[in-house]
Protein backbone atom coordinates (compact mmCIF):
# COMPACT_ATOMS: atom_id res chain seq x y z
CA UNK A 1 0.00 0.00 0.00
CA UNK A 2 1.52 3.39 -1.10
CA UNK A 3 1.18 6.51 1.13
CA UNK A 4 -0.73 9.00 -0.31
CA UNK A 5 0.95 11.53 1.42
CA UNK A 6 4.14 10.89 -0.04
CA UNK A 7 3.12 10.24 -3.01
CA UNK A 8 0.86 12.97 -3.73
CA UNK A 9 1.32 14.47 -7.52
CA UNK A 10 0.59 18.03 -6.88
CA UNK A 11 0.83 20.18 -3.76
CA UNK A 12 -2.74 21.47 -4.47
CA UNK A 13 -4.69 18.34 -3.68
CA UNK A 14 -6.63 18.31 -0.83
CA UNK A 15 -6.41 14.90 1.76
CA UNK A 16 -9.71 13.83 2.15
CA UNK A 17 -11.12 10.96 5.28
CA UNK A 18 -14.28 10.06 3.53
CA UNK A 19 -15.53 8.80 0.26
CA UNK A 20 -18.17 11.18 0.43
CA UNK A 21 -16.02 14.17 0.96
CA UNK A 22 -13.79 13.03 -2.64
CA UNK A 23 -17.17 12.37 -4.53
CA UNK A 24 -19.13 15.53 -3.27
CA UNK A 25 -16.38 17.71 -4.34
CA UNK A 26 -17.43 19.83 -7.27
CA UNK A 27 -14.07 21.60 -7.74
CA UNK A 28 -12.40 18.09 -8.06
CA UNK A 29 -15.21 16.94 -10.15
CA UNK A 30 -13.77 19.56 -12.84
CA UNK A 31 -10.80 18.52 -12.54
CA UNK A 32 -11.79 15.06 -12.98
CA UNK A 33 -13.70 15.68 -16.29
CA UNK A 34 -10.21 16.82 -17.97
CA UNK A 35 -8.19 13.60 -16.23
CA UNK A 36 -11.30 11.25 -17.28
CA UNK A 37 -11.26 12.62 -20.73
CA UNK A 38 -7.36 11.61 -21.03
CA UNK A 39 -7.74 8.14 -20.10
CA UNK A 40 -11.07 7.36 -22.23
CA UNK A 41 -9.51 8.93 -24.81
CA UNK A 42 -6.18 7.02 -24.29
CA UNK A 43 -8.55 3.67 -23.69
CA UNK A 44 -10.23 4.65 -27.38
CA UNK A 45 -6.99 5.21 -28.96
CA UNK A 46 -5.00 1.83 -28.12
CA UNK A 47 -8.76 -0.11 -29.10
CA UNK A 48 -8.60 1.31 -32.43
CA UNK A 49 -4.94 1.77 -33.13
CA UNK A 50 -5.27 5.67 -33.75
CA UNK A 51 -5.13 8.82 -31.69
CA UNK A 52 -8.47 9.47 -30.95
CA UNK A 53 -10.18 11.87 -28.48
CA UNK A 54 -13.60 11.58 -26.48
CA UNK A 55 -15.49 12.66 -24.07
CA UNK A 56 -16.31 10.09 -21.76
CA UNK A 57 -20.52 10.57 -20.96
CA UNK A 58 -22.54 11.12 -18.22
CA UNK A 59 -24.24 7.67 -18.60
CA UNK A 60 -21.23 5.63 -18.70
CA UNK A 61 -20.07 7.17 -16.04
CA UNK A 62 -23.05 6.68 -13.67
CA UNK A 63 -23.46 3.33 -14.64
CA UNK A 64 -19.33 2.58 -13.65
CA UNK A 65 -20.35 4.05 -10.56
CA UNK A 66 -23.54 1.89 -9.87
CA UNK A 67 -21.50 -1.36 -11.11
CA UNK A 68 -18.45 -0.69 -8.68
CA UNK A 69 -20.81 -0.49 -5.86
CA UNK A 70 -20.05 3.44 -4.95
CA UNK A 71 -23.93 4.65 -5.50
CA UNK A 72 -24.79 4.03 -2.53
CA UNK A 73 -21.71 7.06 -1.21
CA UNK A 74 -24.11 10.00 -2.90
CA UNK A 75 -27.78 10.51 -1.46
CA UNK A 76 -30.83 8.82 -3.29
CA UNK A 77 -32.01 11.85 -5.52
CA UNK A 78 -28.65 12.61 -6.80
CA UNK A 79 -28.88 12.80 -10.80
CA UNK A 80 -27.15 11.41 -13.37
CA UNK A 81 -24.73 14.10 -13.89
CA UNK A 82 -24.14 14.43 -10.42
CA UNK A 83 -22.94 10.81 -10.48
CA UNK A 84 -20.83 10.70 -12.94
CA UNK A 85 -18.97 14.04 -11.36
CA UNK A 86 -18.20 11.76 -8.76
CA UNK A 87 -16.90 9.25 -10.69
CA UNK A 88 -14.99 11.90 -12.03
CA UNK A 89 -13.91 13.26 -8.49
CA UNK A 90 -12.80 9.66 -7.84
CA UNK A 91 -10.66 8.74 -10.29
CA UNK A 92 -8.80 11.85 -10.37
CA UNK A 93 -8.42 11.87 -6.79
CA UNK A 94 -6.48 8.44 -6.79
CA UNK A 95 -4.11 9.87 -9.49
CA UNK A 96 -3.40 12.92 -7.68
CA UNK A 97 -2.87 10.95 -4.62
CA UNK A 98 -0.47 8.96 -6.31
CA UNK A 99 -1.98 5.59 -6.02
CA UNK A 100 -2.82 5.29 -9.84
CA UNK A 101 -1.02 5.89 -13.09
CA UNK A 102 -2.11 6.77 -16.63
CA UNK A 103 -0.54 4.20 -18.23
CA UNK A 104 -1.82 1.15 -15.76
CA UNK A 105 -5.30 2.93 -15.97
CA UNK A 106 -5.36 2.22 -19.97
CA UNK A 107 -4.27 -0.90 -19.62
CA UNK A 108 -6.91 -2.13 -16.91
CA UNK A 109 -9.53 -0.63 -19.34
CA UNK A 110 -8.40 -2.59 -22.53
CA UNK A 111 -9.12 -5.66 -20.61
CA UNK A 112 -12.80 -4.56 -20.94
CA UNK A 113 -14.99 -4.18 -24.10
CA UNK A 114 -17.65 -1.97 -22.85
CA UNK A 115 -16.65 1.44 -21.42
CA UNK A 116 -18.65 0.91 -18.60
CA UNK A 117 -16.91 -1.95 -17.32
CA UNK A 118 -13.65 -0.51 -18.07
CA UNK A 119 -14.71 2.54 -15.64
CA UNK A 120 -16.17 0.18 -13.51
CA UNK A 121 -12.90 -1.62 -12.74
CA UNK A 122 -10.68 1.69 -12.63
CA UNK A 123 -13.44 3.01 -9.61
CA UNK A 124 -13.11 -0.21 -7.77
CA UNK A 125 -9.24 -0.14 -7.92
CA UNK A 126 -9.27 3.13 -6.92
CA UNK A 127 -11.56 2.94 -3.58
CA UNK A 128 -9.61 -0.15 -2.99
CA UNK A 129 -6.10 1.64 -3.10
CA UNK A 130 -7.19 4.83 -1.38
CA UNK A 131 -8.55 2.22 1.42
CA UNK A 132 -11.31 4.61 2.85
CA UNK B 1 18.18 12.49 -24.88
CA UNK B 2 15.60 9.67 -24.78
CA UNK B 3 15.10 7.32 -27.50
CA UNK B 4 11.79 8.05 -28.23
CA UNK B 5 10.83 3.91 -30.06
CA UNK B 6 12.67 2.51 -26.58
CA UNK B 7 10.10 4.77 -24.06
CA UNK B 8 6.58 4.94 -26.23
CA UNK B 9 3.96 4.82 -23.44
CA UNK B 10 0.85 3.76 -25.92
CA UNK B 11 1.87 1.08 -29.04
CA UNK B 12 -0.70 3.11 -31.14
CA UNK B 13 0.66 5.87 -31.51
CA UNK B 14 2.96 6.34 -35.31
CA UNK B 15 6.45 7.40 -35.26
CA UNK B 16 6.66 10.52 -37.53
CA UNK B 17 9.62 11.85 -39.19
CA UNK B 18 9.23 15.89 -39.58
CA UNK B 19 7.53 18.25 -37.67
CA UNK B 20 4.90 18.96 -40.34
CA UNK B 21 3.71 14.83 -40.21
CA UNK B 22 2.67 15.85 -36.32
CA UNK B 23 0.80 19.18 -36.33
CA UNK B 24 -1.36 18.31 -38.91
CA UNK B 25 -2.73 14.75 -37.76
CA UNK B 26 -6.17 15.91 -37.12
CA UNK B 27 -6.86 12.83 -35.21
CA UNK B 28 -3.54 12.80 -33.33
CA UNK B 29 -4.92 17.02 -32.60
CA UNK B 30 -8.34 15.16 -31.10
CA UNK B 31 -6.40 13.31 -28.58
CA UNK B 32 -4.18 16.18 -27.74
CA UNK B 33 -7.18 18.43 -27.13
CA UNK B 34 -7.65 16.23 -24.39
CA UNK B 35 -4.18 15.98 -23.08
CA UNK B 36 -3.46 19.79 -23.28
CA UNK B 37 -6.86 20.32 -21.40
CA UNK B 38 -5.51 18.30 -18.69
CA UNK B 39 -2.02 19.77 -18.28
CA UNK B 40 -3.36 23.27 -18.31
CA UNK B 41 -6.55 22.47 -15.70
CA UNK B 42 -3.63 21.24 -13.64
CA UNK B 43 -1.80 24.59 -14.15
CA UNK B 44 -4.46 26.53 -13.26
CA UNK B 45 -5.24 24.02 -9.84
CA UNK B 46 -1.58 24.70 -8.54
CA UNK B 47 -1.46 28.17 -9.51
CA UNK B 48 -5.23 28.95 -7.49
CA UNK B 49 -4.19 26.23 -5.58
CA UNK B 50 -7.92 24.47 -5.78
CA UNK B 51 -8.95 21.67 -8.09
CA UNK B 52 -10.14 23.40 -11.58
CA UNK B 53 -10.99 22.20 -14.78
CA UNK B 54 -10.87 24.26 -18.37
CA UNK B 55 -10.36 24.35 -21.76
CA UNK B 56 -7.42 25.88 -23.41
CA UNK B 57 -8.89 27.99 -25.78
CA UNK B 58 -7.24 28.58 -29.70
CA UNK B 59 -6.15 31.98 -28.94
CA UNK B 60 -4.06 31.10 -25.96
CA UNK B 61 -2.47 27.77 -28.40
CA UNK B 62 -2.39 29.81 -31.78
CA UNK B 63 -0.67 32.63 -30.26
CA UNK B 64 2.06 29.90 -27.98
CA UNK B 65 2.68 28.04 -31.54
CA UNK B 66 4.08 31.67 -32.89
CA UNK B 67 5.76 32.74 -29.70
CA UNK B 68 7.72 29.47 -29.72
CA UNK B 69 9.01 29.99 -33.78
CA UNK B 70 6.63 26.94 -34.83
CA UNK B 71 3.66 28.72 -37.10
CA UNK B 72 6.46 28.42 -39.89
CA UNK B 73 5.59 24.90 -39.91
CA UNK B 74 2.42 25.13 -41.24
CA UNK B 75 1.07 26.58 -44.61
CA UNK B 76 0.27 30.39 -44.48
CA UNK B 77 -3.41 29.92 -44.62
CA UNK B 78 -3.96 27.68 -41.59
CA UNK B 79 -6.77 29.13 -39.43
CA UNK B 80 -6.61 30.26 -35.79
CA UNK B 81 -7.88 26.56 -35.14
CA UNK B 82 -6.24 24.63 -37.07
CA UNK B 83 -3.04 26.56 -35.53
CA UNK B 84 -3.94 25.60 -31.91
CA UNK B 85 -4.90 21.36 -32.91
CA UNK B 86 -1.35 22.12 -34.29
CA UNK B 87 -0.18 22.71 -30.88
CA UNK B 88 -2.31 20.24 -29.18
CA UNK B 89 -0.30 17.55 -31.40
CA UNK B 90 2.75 18.31 -30.54
CA UNK B 91 2.33 18.18 -26.93
CA UNK B 92 1.06 15.33 -26.98
CA UNK B 93 2.99 13.37 -29.87
CA UNK B 94 6.32 14.37 -27.51
CA UNK B 95 4.22 12.81 -24.46
CA UNK B 96 2.86 9.96 -26.58
CA UNK B 97 6.86 8.95 -27.25
CA UNK B 98 7.50 9.52 -23.58
CA UNK B 99 9.67 12.65 -24.11
CA UNK B 100 7.86 14.51 -21.78
CA UNK B 101 5.79 13.83 -18.31
CA UNK B 102 2.82 15.52 -17.24
CA UNK B 103 4.32 16.63 -13.70
CA UNK B 104 7.40 18.11 -15.62
CA UNK B 105 5.07 19.87 -17.92
CA UNK B 106 3.06 21.41 -15.24
CA UNK B 107 6.12 22.40 -13.73
CA UNK B 108 7.56 24.24 -15.52
CA UNK B 109 4.25 26.05 -17.21
CA UNK B 110 3.97 27.30 -13.12
CA UNK B 111 7.36 29.36 -14.01
CA UNK B 112 4.50 31.69 -16.29
CA UNK B 113 2.21 33.90 -15.01
CA UNK B 114 0.99 34.19 -18.45
CA UNK B 115 -0.64 30.58 -19.77
CA UNK B 116 0.51 31.53 -23.92
CA UNK B 117 3.92 31.97 -22.43
CA UNK B 118 3.50 28.57 -20.09
CA UNK B 119 2.25 26.89 -23.52
CA UNK B 120 5.05 28.80 -25.68
CA UNK B 121 7.71 27.04 -23.16
CA UNK B 122 6.42 23.32 -23.22
CA UNK B 123 6.17 23.48 -27.27
CA UNK B 124 10.01 24.69 -27.79
CA UNK B 125 10.79 21.90 -24.93
CA UNK B 126 8.58 19.53 -27.13
CA UNK B 127 10.00 20.84 -30.20
CA UNK B 128 13.93 20.30 -29.02
CA UNK B 129 12.83 16.82 -27.36
CA UNK B 130 11.90 15.84 -30.73
CA UNK B 131 15.28 16.34 -32.38
CA UNK B 132 13.54 16.81 -35.68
Amino acid sequence: MLNPKKNKRFSFIPTYKTVQEIITDQNLATLGDAYTNLIYSLYLSTKTREPTGAKANSHILSKALKQARLRRFLPSRTDRHKQADAAEALLVYAWLQGLTAIKENVNMMIKYKDATEAFSSLLSDAKKKLDL
